[in-house]
């Protein structure tokens, strides 16, 4: 009996992912390039439906036509290797999925490349770290429609299912575009999770609070509006105890933040686009701050000592915060689905927004109840041109504006550095005024490059003869 | 008698930049592709030392060899046609100077492209609009330092002259160094901008100057360390009458600001190097936002009106704002040549900060009083690791950070968007800051992707079981 495809790629992702497949009734034929792997996997991970190679011909003699073959490797190189190697196996229909944080450019090249050769090249976006591999993640699928409908139910069945018994798997659009959208994703979930870190410096330094009662806040907050993964294991990471000694673990963990390339790809995919992305890019810079910690600890000793003004109540700030929080998270999807809103027309990706919050409600990173709002405030308006436009967002800004404002002014009081939240506000605010001081810059480049400008009373752009 | 060198491609900046090389007693072949230009430089910029060619064959034959020729041309395609069309003509040792605002990836390629055929090319950052092209730029020269050697005096010779009289132009580092400093000096001139329109917009709305007043303070700003063509240009533009009618031009032109490319290559050039350029992002971003001009007005009259809140007198709130100004100028600065450093070591560019500075002291956009302090602060100490660490610096923030607080909290409360004076804030505050939150950051990494963190107390990184 032949199987019906194949893995290649058996570390921690593409073991897990592997053995879901397996258990969904799928015959898997599982391959890695250094044996050491298969071993391995033959070892922990034995499986009925799951059959280990060494040998790529006969992994590929053991494929159905058209053969559906998933690549699981480390973004870059890897992948060209990969693909390189499986060239003089490929026939017209077979189809190559990479299901690794690949990028987008990367993704579009490759699906090129193969279309010469018949073969559909699909990349698609997985979230949920290796549990979400094992047990469900969220699922986001490029290449063509036509490849999707052979394979897209395996993924459709390993993923994640909403509350509702949808899958979190789709097909997103075109060539790169789950690439794209699981990029992005992570670029909104660079926001996310700085501006956690940014209402946890507030609620530590201006509220005094223990780690335990910090934990309760995020408990309490888990249960409201912000109900989402992040929010849950935010108190779960606060009360855990130092495993070494005494107190809490958060306590002993340096404070410098890492990265792995999809933040940054998507504050720069943003600028090639054009979309205001200012809270990602904050996101990602303050992770660069963050390194320079010896610098920064130098400095904090020898700068003059702000004193501490607090809210009077620690139950005012608590609901504050929750609610400068809750507009934080507003105004970064309200940028992160501009982007692909903006990306899917200059990229013909032609993606549907509400589909995309639908897949993130379970399975990934960001899953959040949060989600199902906005999947429904596209669901009332398909062509919405900014969530901060929706009723429902709209009254929720409404409601819980001046709590992010009075918070975000006593954090800048307070020297307190929430680079991603004064960003927030700066987003609601400059998306709500007819004059944003655009006419100054406008009047100075075209004196000193005459660059042109339009006039509030006449059509198109001219320069004007400056006087001095 | 042969000519000393060649330009191609006669708009306004070539021809600009072809009579100022004239003008200094070089003897230059002009040439241009398509044939009007040509005629109309011959008819209104007939020169002595200036010799117009219709023939590419005829122009490269009036050369001295080595032979010299700049490219002025459309940054992108039109160089590489222009480099193709030169190929047959080129001997070992030519030199090719680009001076377009080219990619700087582009010019590494086509750097590495000539390479092979023993042709130096050069990319040269030139600032300074067409009236500098005219009367003196501030140049920044790639390629080679041997090169340099062989042509650097003409570009000398052309450049602004700072009042100490240095040349505004120096070789800057190998390789494609010069477009990548003019590419940042762009991403500098960006935020500049950026924050003049925001204390104009915090003067106007707050402060309720009319056009006059404020044209007058920004003409007193430019007495003092804010002394800068920026600013002066900032009170010409604002108190120009309108050519049509009553009033200021000002109040007539539309509220969205252009842009041509270096402001988001740098911004996607910081991200790729790992450093926080917030300020700059923000400022671009900010372009973004503005465009949506349409939306922006909608939004401002559905949302409640916010009351003005200001400062109880007038000449503390233009006080204040200049040392906004001053403090977001710092910071600015500050982000630039931090990137400035990072990428010399990254691409092997071997900059000098303070020759960077020196250069820019006259002939540029970003030319200014500050630039001599910047270059005295490298010279102090060539390898200050940020400008904020420099004793001038760091005592002017001291003096000045309050006012740029109570400025920006002033301008929040009234819902002024303000997104690059933020950012000014949070850096500084960041880079100040023993903690900023990354601790949790990385425990939340940890927890759903085994990303791995360090421990204050140990060496390494490490993966934690989490209890729950």
């Amino acid at each position: 009996m032949k199987n019906d495809l194949a893995l290649i790629g058996l570390g921690v992702m593409g073991s897990n992912l592997a053995l879901n497949i397996a258990d969904h009734g799928y015959k898997i034929a599982v391959y890695n390039y250094t044996q050491d792997l298969v071993d391995k996997f033959k070892n922990e991970n034995s499986h009925p439906n799951a059959e280990p190679f060494y040998d790529l011909d006969k992994m590929m003699a053991s494929l159905k036509a058209p053969r559906i073959i998933i690549i699981m490797v480390t973004a870059g190189k890897a992948v060209d290797s990969v693909i390189e190697a499986l060239k003089p196996y490929l026939a017209q229909g077979d189809i190559v999925l990479d299901l690794g944080n690949s990028n987008f450019n990367d993704t579009n090249r490759r699906f090129r490349e193969l279309q010469n050769l018949g073969v559909v090249f699909s990349g698609v976006g997985v979230s949920g770290g290796s549990e979400g591999a094992r047990h469900g993640p969220a699922i986001m699928v490029g290449g063509t429609k036509e490849a999707y409908d052979k394979f897209g139910t395996i993924l459709e069945d390993i993923s994640a299912h909403a509350y509702d018994g949808k899958p979190c798997c789709a097909f997103m659009g075109n060539g790169a575009a789950g690439h794209y959208v699981k990029m992005v994703h992570n670029g909104i979930e660079y926001a996310d999770m700085q501006l956690i870190a940014e209402s946890y410096l507030v609620l530590k330094t201006l509220g005094g609070f223990s780690n335990e009662e910090l934990a309760q806040i995020f408990e309490s907050y888990a249960k409201g509006p912000l109900e989402s993964y992040l929010i849950k294991i935010t108190a779960k990471v606060l009360k855990e105890k130092d495993p070494k000694g005494q107190g809490n673990l958060i306590d002993y963990i340096v404070d410098k933040a890492g990265q792995k390339g999809t933040g940054k790809w998507t504050c720069q995919a943003g600028f090639e686009v054009g979309v205001d992305l200012s809270m990602i890019d904050a996101a990602c810079n303050a992770r660069f701050i963050s390194g320079s910690l010896k610098e920064r600890t130098l400095r904090s000793k020898e700068c003059k000592a702000q004193s501490v003004e607090s809210l009077s109540s620690k139950e005012a700030l608590i609901k504050k915060v929750e609610n400068y929080l809750y507009v934080g998270k507003i105004a970064a999807y309200a940028q992160g689905f501009d982007l692909y809103a903006k990306a899917s027309k200059l990229y013909d990706f032609d993606l549907n927004l509400g589909k995309i919050a639908e897949i993130f409600r379970a399975g990934c990173i960001i899953q959040a109840k949060f989600l199902n709002d906005i999947t429904k405030a596209y669901e009332r308006n398909p062509t919405l041109s900014n969530l901060i436009d929706d009723p429902f967002f709209k009254e929720k800004l409404e409601l819980c504006l001046d709590d992010a404002r009075e918070i975000s002014i006593l954090a800048m009081k307070n020297a307190l550095p929430t680079p991603v939240m004064y960003e927030a506000l700066a987003y609601i605010d400059g998306m709500r005024c007819s004059c944003v001081g655009a006419n100054l810059i406008q009047g100075l480049r075209d004196y000193f490059g005459a660059h042109t400008f339009e006039r509030i009373d006449e059509e198109g752009f001219r320069h004007h003869n400056w006087s001095n």
